[in-house]
């Protein structure tokens, strides 16, 4: 139903890091027939620290739950198996769907003796069907024989509505030692904070605890996944893990402002923002890529607000669609956020070009100019609200005829 | 480009209210050429107590700015002549927006004898275009040879993508006196609380003074215009102005809480809920009216907090269009409000179809049946989300292509 529209130029070949088994399979869950595996296990050779982020979701799915449990249940919780499937969400399932993933659980743990609060679980697909434990039992049983190390093919397993394979791998020292970083994710709808539909796994050969990997975590989130927005819909199975190999040669990383953290937090940023920008640009039909800047603002909290206003709006979006200069809908967005701005001071930008300011459309405005502008795939909106120094960047994209194809008959 | 979906079956003739003059006339402000009106003059033969509501956009239009200064200029505000055009919102037009405003105020203060704080304007089309005070004046003066009492004209002069006129009247008794309650609104896109992007003007013949008006003008907007939503933006422009002629022959109201108010409490809701069905009926490309019924949540805000989570859920929205009974996106819509919500007690009902109960489907829901249901044009889903006693009840429309070909050419 959708063309690909980007491709993950990452050599997947290039992304190997120690001590971790990627296993892949048609398991059946994913119906009807599809052409592509809906299972993967990601086996980690010894107990790794592990951090999370998840979804706010009154209505969380119970891999959800379980995971979270996973995390409290320990001070330095540990990982030894991650297990992923597309085509069924296991969410608002009940009892059954705790079921599910305690029969995963202790399948696995006997398996590679491991404790169960050691295997994590990740479902995405229809909410509210029942998910089979057999169907993943007997996948993870036949996977023996296709292990592999391809990071893309795993990236292509958890696939739903997503058109391309999400992957993102950085490169970076701790001590004059090279350390890797790699993630993979997907989500291309249900795309909002609290954090998009999505689900990302990201691995790392540096020798750091599970809390500090957590504070990594939470606060590359906060610019990366929880910075973009594809529909405004908040998913029930968001999940975020990221994992420690710890097989490279420095010294344990024991605290999160350590200095020699610097170029690995500035590598793992760089790498969540790769992977929130290829869930936008792989948006439900979306045919351009929106990056929302905010100044002016009287906080960080108000700025993104503000932001999240605009990148949400669906006359906003439908205008950059139709490739519209309708700016008079941005003014109404900001308005609309319930956030301070001052009126008579908002400035607002398309592209480089100012196109109000002292309250009014600025005499050098030019339709013409910006309308050109908003043919290109890439849209830079920005906008200084006049009452403050505080600023955000969001990520969206447009709202076009193909959401409505892609969503209307989802499940057909 | 749209089809009339609903006729407004009042009457128009059955509508007059002494002391009113309406005349309407194409003043030229709304551009390319129209086959209707674009200026409408409410005129009142006395000075008449009066009372407003607002959009709480923080980038509201001057007309917004200047009837809310009126309104507070004086304990017991009063009005002689309301002016409307449709075509230029007025919003986001710095001084010069202000500049119209003053300039139309004092030319009708002169021509009626009155002051400038009982002159009121509202503006609804296109922002952020400078509204030409001339063409308002010119068309003011051009009036006097069309003078009619003709509500429906008034409905429709004031239309901007709306397809049809929005119009209601109910009568009720204080004093066993007869007392008219009449009002026009306009509005289908930019719809949400608060309140949905629509000017409404209600008139009643009852003695009752503004501080009262105003109070049940308030009370009634919670139930009909900030409940519903169209696409969940807010416009610069929302207005409601609610005016006593004073003609009925009762003796002045002087308590909100008076008991002979109790039948005209129950007609300006009735009035004001048909006004705002229609706006609903009326949104833009909506295929289906959709009411969407919360209890059980721990208090009456957090009931229409999740209420309008589900209503403007794009997912939901497309769903519907689409009579695809995916009830996960409804779960996924509760989740995401951020509400209080019992996950394992949720009971959603399409139609009368009990969907979901103990964190799961039920096993009596049919999906044939929900489907079926869903092929109706007026669609009512239900959640009691098992956390307290509150309720709420709020109305929205599907999301559907022509909402997309409304919106991504608006202006061209």
């Amino acid at each position: 139903m959708k063309k690909n529209k980007y491709k993950n130029s990452e050599n997947s070949d290039h992304n190997n890091l120690d001590g971790i088994k990627l296993s892949t399979i048609f398991s059946g869950i994913k119906q009807p027939f599809q052409d592509k595996d809906d299972l993967l296990l990601i086996e980690l050779d010894q107990s790794c620290p592990i951090g999370g982020v998840f979804t706010k979701s009154s209505t969380a799915s119970a891999p959800v739950t379980h995971s979270k449990d996973n995390l409290k249940s320990s001070e330095n919780p540990s990982v030894r198996a991650i297990v992923v499937n597309s085509g069924n969400a296991n969410a608002f399932t009940g009892h059954l769907g705790d079921e599910t993933v305690n029969i995963v659980s202790n399948f696995l743990s006997r398996k590679l003796n491991c404790k169960t609060n050691e295997v994590y679980t990740a479902s995405t697909g229809v909410i509210g069907e029942i998910l089979n434990p057999d169907l993943i039992i007997n996948g993870l049983k036949k996977m023996n024989a296709v292990h592999e190390t391809n990071w893309l093919k795993a990236a292509d397993t958890i696939r739903t509505t997503d058109t391309f394979s999400k992957l993102s791998s950085k490169k970076c020292l701790i001590d004059n030692v090279e350390i890797n970083i790699v993630g993979i994710a997907k989500g291309s709808g249900m795309i909002a904070p609290d954090m998009a539909t999505m689900l990302g796994f990201i691995f790392t050969d540096a020798n750091i605890p599970s809390v500090i990997l957590q504070k990594l975590l939470q606060e590359a989130n906060k610019k990366s996944f929880n910075s973009i927005t594809v529909d405004s819909d908040t998913s029930t199975s968001d999940t975020v893990l990221f994992v420690s190999t710890k097989k490279a040669k420095h010294n344990l990383v024991e605290t999160f402002s350590d200095i020699r953290l610097k170029s690995f937090k500035a590598s793992l940023n760089s790498l969540m923002l790769d992977l929130a920008k290829l869930i936008v640009k792989d948006g439900e039909g979306a045919s351009k890529f929106i990056t929302i800047n905010v100044s002016g603002a009287v906080s960080k909290k108000s700025a993104k607000k503000i932001a999240f206003s605009i990148a949400n709006s669906p006359l906003v979006k439908t205008a950059i669609a139709g490739e519209d200069a309708n700016w008079g809908r941005i003014i109404m967005a900001i308005g609309k956020s319930g956030e301070r701005a001052d009126r008579d001071k908002i400035k607002i930008y398309i592209g480089d070009e100012l196109v109000t300011d002292k309250g009014m459309k600025t005499n050098t405005y030019s339709e013409a100019t910006a309308t050109k502008y908003l043919k290109r795939k890439e849209i830079t909106i920005s906008a200084n609200v006049g009452v403050g120094k505080s600023s955000s960047t969001v990520y969206t994209c447009d709202l076009t005829h193909e959401y409505i194809n892609i969503n209307a008959d989802y499940r057909s």
